[in-house]
């Protein structure tokens, strides 16, 4: 499946293949030159690129001689993958900010527009070796978020990223796992399962085009996308010099909250959240506390806010599950799935997506209309 | 034993045993129409002063016909308990920031001199029904802190008072108990030994006249006092609506530190530290990052400050221990005293004098000449 300008899309999922994330320089090249002028030189073999050694230059011609995206294209859409970039509809413009470390494009499997889930969407991040106190905290931050319509954001690892996503899942709600390797080769290995089961209910993502492993250097590039891509990142347990406050202080960079859950001031996994809350971040102990924080203007005054978008241009699969809902009364994803006629891991994707665009509100486990969205139903047109 | 002029701090007694700590329209009164007046109103059993009820005089007037000033320092002097009040060489000039709420005066049992060591003091306060985690941090910032000869200030509560007191008596260090009642009366009883111990160690100080019990509005406002005398308050933990929050609080306000140990976020021990450190508070997790705060200029720049005082000024007993310390060695406490003809606890007490001074600093369990102590008995006398 190709979203965007042809040409373009081919380009990035060549130059994917080619450039590692969070190269500065390329990305430099390419905001300068173009896409087209950047494939084309790798492509030709000839005259290096401005400020790239001889040697690297070598390296990534020898790439650019390997890569086959149009090969890359047609075995992602076989595995149900597709390539996400700037310039396409469903390219989450907050990535942006990321300047020429912007990835050069996302491949995607999953459901959902990542567009639309990223709007309302926090990260929960942490240690892979947890204590059993930083799981609990990391599946019931989850779990809160995710019963307030928030969209859950991790890294898909063992400890922490784990916790995030199971406790997102098991409140039935959505989730996103940002990979450092490619999508269609779940790591860790242990976690081949969880991954699937995200696929299939939420969005796994990532830069590295299919096949790709992970190395130390892509885990800490890996991070940039979730800071970027969330409202906030919330570490929930952290030695010092982990990866997690890798994610945190991009977040603080970026403009982003930057929230730290406090734990024993005698545990060294608590050690480099306390180190983060003594500077940058602010201290969370609940959901609640977090969407304070987060849901900001779109929280405290949600009432007044309504959809963002006209019904006429939600997409059709949204358009359904909208059109599914009771006018007054709530009701729950299996019920609305049948009415939309579509599957319940369907349905909640679009819910997700609805609620992100101000349409739907959950409560408990059932959803139903904003007052906005039964207003607009009843005058034919939403409110802008 | 009185110090301070003679009327002044008689009629100071007097009006302690009439007027409830933290009074403020009392606290006026004795500003504006100064002590002996408002003595003699009472006294007098005349027109009542400004802004008081007829009732409420009343009861002010009861109080004032049972008050014996004269019995009261006999009874003092013969328990060992001393009468400090503002213009007296040993009151702490730092509590006249509590303005009306200022004590009318301090009742002291215990060597050290109560001004100087509150030069160099930090509030640990907490829980009654602390956890044991909550115990071992208040035990462990408390010997920190004495370790780097700071003097730890507390309730003398059971829970983490408790600890901080034992962690800088454990380390031989130097403590103070604030109590809510008469000094003479340990409270709780449960702490008549730690409380003993610490009047022979440190110091036990309160605004009640000998024999008085403690109240729920005592213990509140025993809390202005313990913020007002120290640098900063850590607290390790509490519950919501803790009494210890009000001192963090008042510390804030008083423009000292306000320092909170984060703990679980499961925990509802910690729930009261964790919405003080979302608040105002500074988060710590050992006494050098209490020490960081508290110290400042002093403990960043140590080297370039040197004694406070010319040695000729110090007390006498001070000045003896001074010069038992070795030129150039550090010494046990035990072998100072030796030297200084005193006991092992005067000699801690006039150590941790000298310390809050700049003459003498804590290596271990041994005590030296800070290096412009040692320059000023070379060139005769410190330089200023």
């Amino acid at each position: 499946m190709r979203d965007g300008a042809g040409d373009e899309l081919i380009g990035r999922v060549f130059l994917a293949r080619v450039i590692e994330p969070g190269d500065e320089v390329a990305g430099r090249w390419v905001r300068e030159a173009g896409v087209a002028e950047v494939v084309a030189r790798l492509r030709g073999g000839g005259e290096a690129l401005a400020g790239v050694s001889a040697t690297r230059w070598g390296g990534l011609l020898a790439r650019a001689r390997r890569a086959d995206p149009e090969r890359d294209l047609a075995v992602a859409e076989a595995a149900g993958m597709r390539f996400v970039c700037p310039g396409s509809g469903e390219w989450p413009c907050q990535l942006d900010d990321l300047g020429d470390a912007r990835p050069l494009g996302l491949w995607v499997r999953g459901r959902p527009s990542l567009r639309i889930w990223a709007l309302r969407s926090v990260a929960v991040v942490g240690a892979r070796a947890c204590t059993e106190y930083g799981a609990h905290m990391a599946v019931s931050l989850a779990a809160g978020l995710a019963e307030h319509g928030w969209v859950v954001v991790s890294g898909g690892a063992y400890g922490v990223d784990g916790a995030a996503h199971r406790g997102a899942l098991g409140a039935g709600g959505a989730t996103v796992a940002v990979l450092a390797c490619g999508v269609d080769r779940p790591y860790p290995r242990g976690h081949t399962e969880l991954i699937t089961r995200i696929a299939e209910q939420g969005l796994v993502v990532g830069e590295l085009p299919p096949g790709e492993h992970p190395t130390p250097s892509r885990f800490v590039l890996r991070n940039r996308v979730i800071a970027a891509l969330t409202r906030g990142t919330v570490v929930v347990e952290a030695a010092h010099r982990s990866g997690s406050l890798v994610t945190a202080r991009a977040a603080q960079r970026l403009g982003r909250h930057c929230m730290g859950v406090p734990g024993p001031a005698t545990s060294a996994l608590s050690a480099g959240v306390h180190e983060l809350l003594r500077a940058e971040a602010q201290l969370v102990t609940d959901a609640a506390e977090v969407i304070e924080l987060v849901g900001a203007m779109g929280q405290l005054a949600p009432e007044r806010r309504g959809p963002v978008l006209p019904r006429d241009l939600l997409a059709p699969a949204a358009r359904r599950v909208l059109a599914a809902l009771p006018a007054r009364a709530a009701a729950a994803p299996a019920e609305i799935a049948l009415g939309a006629q579509t599957t319940e891991d369907d349905a909640i994707a679009r819910l997700y997506e609805l609620r992100a665009l101000g349409f739907v509100e959950r409560h408990g486990d059932d959803w139903k209309l904003t007052r906005q969205a039964t207003a607009s139903v009843h005058r034919g047109r939403p409110r802008g």
